[in-house]
């Protein structure tokens, strides 16, 4: 396993840092992350000294998937794998071990302390690696990208989008045809938003009829070897009114602008605020009422954030969405959304549907 | 919201006994039990003295969602609502907050000391109240078992098991049958598992083809109302050999032994016992290496937990699964599980699918 070494190497070299002699990591994102397992239980071990005094547990039902999973560490058996691997670390002899206390509870603490002295919280050190991608997690979100752009033209070219539907079906046949593109499952609980419906942010899918002259605002994405994607398109059906063309118009704007921010060394604050000037320009400022974007991979939502209480700069190899919304409640509201790497010179566009206004 | 209430009554009798003034609910399925709120994101501080003390929060996203679904309690709109409800609950003199330490994280522990003095560790309590379940929670697992029981005839009816066709394939139909069926998903990722891959107790589907003869493991369960079921048959395809026969026997058995040790006052190790030792007759003990069961209800896992490390005994009004297996490795395994609802006569059956050997 090539790809995973490398990120328990750039870890070790995070908790030698921090004079840690080493860390144990429980949540199981993140244990993906540095080995590749994909199981549903899991813990592992990384010693600041050496690759060779790390170990991996799982229990029963993983050991001939974890073999294959994860060839190169020292494994462990066990249901209980934090707790093994804390009784691990104290019988290694380590002084100072961190812990993920961002993940483990209280009462996960409490059983940890039974069995290691030692722990030192460490939160966050792996999230920070991972909001950096590596060319192969930026495949996996090229891949993932592409199952749903997919996905949304053959919907629209088999006629999907029309009067007479439900958000319902159409969130169901959305997808149905990512699966068709390669997709294990959808990112998250797709949006299908019709008419008014699509000024409320975060709608559930429901048995709403698609009218003619509705907005649809889509918002969905796709899991692929464990990465997400994460994109919205707002189409309009039969004909466009005026209004309609010109929030359009404003939100293709602010979006663009958004994009346009995102460059290495850019605070996040200002990569969100370029975007929300061009709203707030046009007078529509409280009617976008959520961040601008977020970081994205073996999670949906990860570092960074693109918002007003967002913190840090931007790293070339960051995978975040940029996907600014005006909603006009009782009315309709468009949101618009790529999933994008910021690269030293432009950033890279990883959705490649149309942002033109399409009326279907 | 007729439902909810109730069980808000039920708690803040324990809080009572515990002497806490209120407790601050932040696991997210904690808070739907007690108030029936499905978004992403909220917190409620249940007041000891009083539902009219009691508040909700969630943050702006849900402000029409939360409205309709929770319009009994005072309500607070933020995004931090842990933090929030915890400011309140010093704002309002509480001396002794609980908090969920089996939820909270060390981090989070952080943050809520900051907003209130007098947190004290409450774990588990609305847990407890949701291993007993309502009529109005049963009625939801029996649609999600229907929804589940459906889906496999239709599977069936239509020839979707039959050989050539792949694991991967028939997860898929099986999911999409069980949206044709009212469901709003899968309740967990789907077990398919054809010939030798029904010896792994916990096979992910693959591009395996189905041939002549195979064992077909199908352990699947659909989501309805927040709700999960969870069942697996296990059938032959075309001509089931004698060895096949045999194994079917002794699990079917074993199931049935389970099932019949379900009462109330059981100890959950006694009824794993009672179904184990049918399988340890046989001499086929170490190839049942798993629980028999386990709680259902808002999440898939739950307690009560029936097995040799389990703890407790068995009320009227849980839902369990019983679910023996014995694998012969690179051979196949058989596993027959039924989703139920301890009573005080004989346990309700959930899942009405037939447990005969069925051949197809």
């Amino acid at each position: 396993m090539p790809l995973h070494a490398p990120r328990r190497a750039a870890l070790r070299a995070e908790l030698v840092a921090r004079d840690l002699d080493a860390l144990l990591v429980t949540d199981l994102v993140n244990v993906r992350y540095l080995t590749g397992f994909t199981g549903s239980n899991a813990a592992l071990l990384v010693a600041a000294d050496g690759e060779e005094r790390s170990v991996f547990c799982t229990d029963g039902r993983y050991v001939e998937q974890s073999a294959v999973e994860v060839p190169d560490l020292e494994r462990v058996v066990e249901r209980a794998c934090d707790l093994a691997l804390a009784a691990r670390a104290g019988k290694d002899g380590y002084q100072r071990v961190g812990f993920e206390s961002q993940h483990v509870t209280v009462d996960g603490l409490d059983a940890l302390e039974q069995a290691v002295d030692g722990l030192v919280r460490a939160s966050g050190l792996v999230e920070v690696l991972r909001a950096v991608k590596d060319e192969a997690e930026v495949e996996a979100l090229r891949m993932a990208c592409a199952a749903a752009d997919r996905a949304l033209v053959d919907l629209i070219e088999h006629g999907g989008l029309r009067v007479g539907r439900t958000e319902r079906e159409v969130a169901r046949e959305l997808e149905s045809r990512m699966l068709d593109h390669g997709a294990a499952g959808p990112a998250f609980e797709s949006i299908v938003a019709a008419g008014a419906n699509s000024a409320i942010p975060h709608h559930r899918p429901t048995d709403a009829v698609f009218k003619l002259g509705d907005f649809v605002k889509l918002d969905f994405g796709a899991l692929v070897d464990g990465y997400h994607s994460d994109m919205t398109r707002t189409l309009v059906l039969g004909r466009a009114a005026d209004w309609q063309r010109d929030l359009y118009d404003l939100v293709a704007r602010a979006q663009a602008a958004g994009r346009a921010a995102l460059t290495p060394g850019a605070d996040v604050r200002a990569v969100d605020a370029a975007s929300r000037q061009v709203v707030a320009a046009a007078g529509h400022g409280p009617r976008f009422p959520h961040g601008l974007g977020h970081g994205v991979g073996l999670r949906i939502h990860e570092a960074p954030a693109l918002s007003k209480s967002g913190e840090g700069t931007l790293s070339a190899g960051m995978a975040v969405t940029v996907e600014p919304g005006v909603y006009l409640s009782g009315k309709g509201g468009v949101r618009i959304e790529d999933t994008l790497v910021v690269r030293e010179s432009a950033p890279e566009l990883l959705t490649l549907t149309t942002k033109e206004l399409v009326v279907v």
